[in-house]
C-alpha cells in the first residue's frame, strides 16, 4: 500500500497507544487512511470500518508508535567500534578520523546505513547533527524517515567548512533544500559551548530567532566543558546558553548530565528540551543525567542514541532498560521511572521535544500514521503479563518486523522498501576495510 | 550431525577464541569431532583436516564460546513482567505467587520455556536455583543444556518442602538422579543468609564438604540482609558465610553488591566465586557491585541474568553492555572494563566460577564443543572494526543463529532441535492467562 491509496486495518494486535491514559487495547486494531490514523480501538474492527479496507491480521504482535530518536550522528555508523574503551577519544580518534574520512560520499553512505539500522530498530523520527548535513537529509529522504536535520557549526576548521561562516552557509543551503519537505526540517547545530564561542552563538541565536529555526547542541556533557564555561564566562553551560538567548523552546540540549538545580530551573524557565542519552553517557563514564528532576519540573525530555561511535547502536530499544535502570540506581528505588513512563519518553515525549507532538508520538485518531509492529515470536516475548514492561525489558530492536511512516510501509518483514539493504552494507564494509588499512590496523 | 558421528568444520568465520591471549581469527575456522574441538585456526582449514569432514561456510558470521549464565531461576520465566516497578515485591509478589502456582508441572514448563530462551540467546551453561529442581534438571536435559542445578532450601515452608529437612531430601534425590549425568550436576542452594539460619547452613556446610557439593546462595544483595546479619550475628553476610565454612571454592555467591573491602578480602581468601547480576541489581535499584575490586583481587566472577521476574531476560547479550557501562559509570572512567574483559566474563570466567574452565568457556583444542554462531546480518553488526566491541555493544540475543553443546546442534537457524518451541510457548501463554485470571488481573 502507498500513502492514501486505500484504508488499511491492522487487526488482532496488542495496541500500545501511548495516549494520555497510556491505553492498551489487547486485542485491538488500528486503521490507516491517506497517511493518517483514522481509528484505533479494542476487539474487532467494526464492519463499517472494514468495508472496502485491506485487513491484515498481525497475529497478536504489538503495535506502537514509531520511536523518536532525539540525538544522533547517523553518518558516524561507519566508525562503530573504533576506539572504544579509550580515553580522550574526541581529540585522539573522532576529530582526526573525521578530518581524514568525512566527505559527502561517506556521509551519504554512513547515513543510509544508519537509516537502515534506525528502521530495523523501529525509529521513525530522528534528530541528527553532523557535517555535510544535506547528505544526511538525502539519505533520510531516500529511506523515508522523518527528522530534524542539524548542520553542525564549530569555531574551527570543520570537515565541511573552513570557517564558521561557511558552516552557516551550509545550514542555509540545507534549509533551502528542505523547504516544504513533508518529513524533514533543517536545524542549526552548534557543536558545544567549548567549540562554539560567544560571537558565533550570538549570530546563531539571531538567525534562529528570525526564522524560527530549531537549534541542537551538546550541553553540560563533560567536566572540561563545565570548567571552560566557568573560566571563560564565569557561569555554567546552561546559564551561558540562557545568556545567548538560545535557551528557548526551539533548543534541544543533548546530554545535560552535569546540571545542578539552578540549571534545571533555567531549562524549565527557558522551555528548552533535553535529549537524554542514557547509554552513551554511561559508556563514557560521564554520569547519570537527573532525568527525574527534569520530569518533575515539566522539562521536555526525549531519548537519544548518540552516534554509533558512542552509543553504539541507534535504536531506542537498547536505551529503554538503561533509561529505567540508571534512574532506579541513582534513586536507589525500584519504583521510579516505571515502564509506562519509559515507553512515553521514547515516543510521545520525544515528539514533544521536537515540537511534533500534535502530529506523531502516539496512536490517536487524526495523527500521522508512524507506527511499528513488534514480533512476539522470541521466547523472551512471552508471557505478556504487562506489555509496557515487555517493551522496556524484553523486546529487542530485532523484534521490529514492519515500520510505517506517513501511512507508507518503509520496512516490511525486516526489509526496507525503498533501497537495497545488502548493497548499503557491502559498501560500508568496503569503506571500513579501506579505513582500517589507512589507519594501519 | 550428532555428537561423535564425523568431523565438522565451520569455516569462513570470525572466530573469537577467548583464550588467554584473547585471540581472534578473522577469517578463521573451528573443527569439531566426537564432541570436542579438534582444531581452531586462521584462514582456510588445512586439506588434511578437511579430508572426510563436513564443511560449513558460515559466511563471515561470528563463532564464540557458548555463554555461561551463573545465576538463574529458570522456572520463573512464567512470571516475567509481573510486579515490575513495585516495592517489596519479594514478599508482596514473588513468595505469594510461588506459594500459589509453583508445582512440578509449572516448574518443568517454565524451565523448558527458559531453556528455549537460553538457547535462543546463546547460553550453553546455566547455574540455576529453584524449587522442584529435579523438574528444572529434566527440562535442561531435554533441551540439551549444560548446568549446575541448585535445589533451594529455606528455613520456612517452601513450595516443595514443608521443612528444611524435606528440602535437603529433595537435594539428595536430585543428586541421585544426576549422578553420572554428562552435562548436569546437582547443587544445594540455601536461599540467603536472612532466610536460612545458622543451624541449617551448618548442616549444608557439613554435607557439601563431605560430598564435594557446590553451594549457591544470594549474598550481600539487599540492605535488610546486611541489617539482619549485623543484628543477629554481629557481622557482615560475607563474614557470616566464612564462619559457617561455606565460603570456599565451591560456593557461588550471587549478587555480592553490598560488600566492603574486608568482605572482598574474605571472598578472595575463601576462594568463593561471585555471580555478577548487573541488570537485575540495577533494575531493583540495589547498587553497582564492585566488580573491578573483585577482579583486581583475583576473585572468580561470572555473569548472571537472575530470574525473568528480576532480569527480565535470561541471555547474557543483554548483560554485556550493562556490565561494562555500570563499572565505567562507577569509576567515572570509560577505559575500565574493556570489551575483551566483558566477553571473557560471559564465557571463560563464568566457566571458572563453576569449576568448568578446563572443559568449556573458550574455543581451544581439546575442550568440549560448546559454541555459538552469531549472525552479522543486521545493519548494527557492521562494520566490524572490533569484534569484541561488536559482541558487547551491538549484538543482541536474537543474532544467535546456531548453538552447539557437546558437539551437537541444540539450536539451528533459531529452532531448537530437541523439542517443539511453539508448543512450549503456547502452553506458557495458556498458563499465564490462568494466572492472570486467578490474580483478578
Amino acid at each position: 500500500m502507498t500513502a492514501g491509496s486505500t484504508r488499511l486495518i491492522l487487526g488482532n494486535a496488542v495496541v500500545v497507544t501511548v495516549d494520555e491514559a497510556r491505553t492498551v487495547h489487547q486485542p485491538g486494531f488500528v486503521a490507516v487512511e491517506e497517511g493518517r490514523l483514522v481509528a484505533i480501538g479494542a476487539g474487532e474492527p467494526p464492519a463499517a470500518l472494514r468495508a472496502g479496507a485491506e485487513v491484515i491480521d498481525v497475529g497478536g504482535d504489538i503495535l506502537m508508535p514509531g520511536m523518536v530518536n532525539t540525538h544522533c550522528h547517523m553518518a558516524m555508523s561507519v566508525f562503530r567500534g573504533l576506539g572504544d574503551d579509550v580515553a580522550d577519544r574526541l581529540e585522539r580518534y573522532i576529530f582526526p578520523l573525521e578530518k581524514r574520512f568525512v566527505g559527502p560520499e561517506m556521509v551519504y553512505l554512513g547515513s543510509l546505513h544508519a537509516a537502515l539500522e534506525l528502521l530495523e530498530g523501529g525509529v521513525t523520527t530522528v534528530a541528527d547533527m553532523y557535517y555535510f548535513e544535506t547528505e544526511v537529509a538525502r539519505a533520510a529522504d531516500v529511506a523515508g524517515l522523518r527528522g530534524l536535520m542539524g548542520q553542525t557549526v564549530v569555531d574551527f576548521a570543520a570537515p565541511d567548512a573552513a570557517t564558521p561562516e561557511e558552516g552557516l552557509r551550509r545550514f542555509q543551503d540545507l534549509a533551502d533544500r528542505l523547504a516544504g519537505h513533508p518529513r524533514l526540517r533543517a536545524s542549526i547545530a552548534p557543536h558545544a559551548p567549548y567549540t562554539t564561542g560567544r560571537d558565533l552563538l550570538d549570530e546563531i541565536a539571531r538567525r534562529a530567532e528570525k526564522d524560527g529555526v530549531w537549534v541542537q547542541i551538546h550541553l553540560a556533557e563533560v567536566e572540561r566543558e563545565i570548567a571552560w564555561c566557568r573560566e571563560r564566562y564565569g557561569m555554567t553551560p546552561v546559564r551561558f546558553m540562557a545568556e545567548t538567548g538560545l535557551l528557548n523552546p526551539r533548543m534541544i540540549a543533548a546530554h545535560a548530565i552535569l546540571v545542578d538545580d539552578a540549571d534545571l530551573d533555567l531549562l524549565r524557565e527557558g522551555g528548552a528540551a533535553v535529549s537524554h542519552n542514557a547509554g552513551s553517557n554511561a559508556k563514557a563514564g560521564k554520569g547519570i543525567a537527573p532525568v527525574l528532576g527534569m520530569l518533575a519540573r515539566g522539562i521536555r525530555v526525549g531519548l537519544g542514541s548518540d552516534g554509533a561511535m558512542s552509543g553504539n547502536t541507534l535504536d531506542l530499544f537498547a536505551q529503554l532498560p538503561q533509561v529505567a535502570k540508571l534512574q532506579k540506581l541513582a534513586a536507589r528505588d525500584r519504583t521510579v521511572m516505571p515502564a509506562t513512563e519509559v515507553v512515553a519518553l521514547a515516543t510521545i515525549d520525544g515528539a514533544r521535544a521536537l515540537g511534533l507532538e500534535r502530529e506523531i508520538g502516539s496512536l490517536e485518531t487524526g495523527k500521522k500514521a508512524d507506527l511499528i509492529r513488534i514480533s512476539r515470536r522470541a521466547a523472551r516475548m512471552s508471557p505478556l503479563h504487562d506489555v509496557h514492561s515487555t517493551i522496556v525489558y524484553a523486546a529487542l530492536a530485532s523484534d521490529v518486523r514492519d515500520v510505517m511512516i506517513d501511512g507508507a510501509w518503509v520496512l516490511r518483514d525486516g526489509i526496507p522498501t525503498r533501497f537495497d539493504r545488502a548493497a548499503v552494507i557491502a559498501e560500508v564494509e568496503a569503506l571500513a576495510a579501506r579505513m582500517r588499512a589507512s589507519l594501519g590496523a
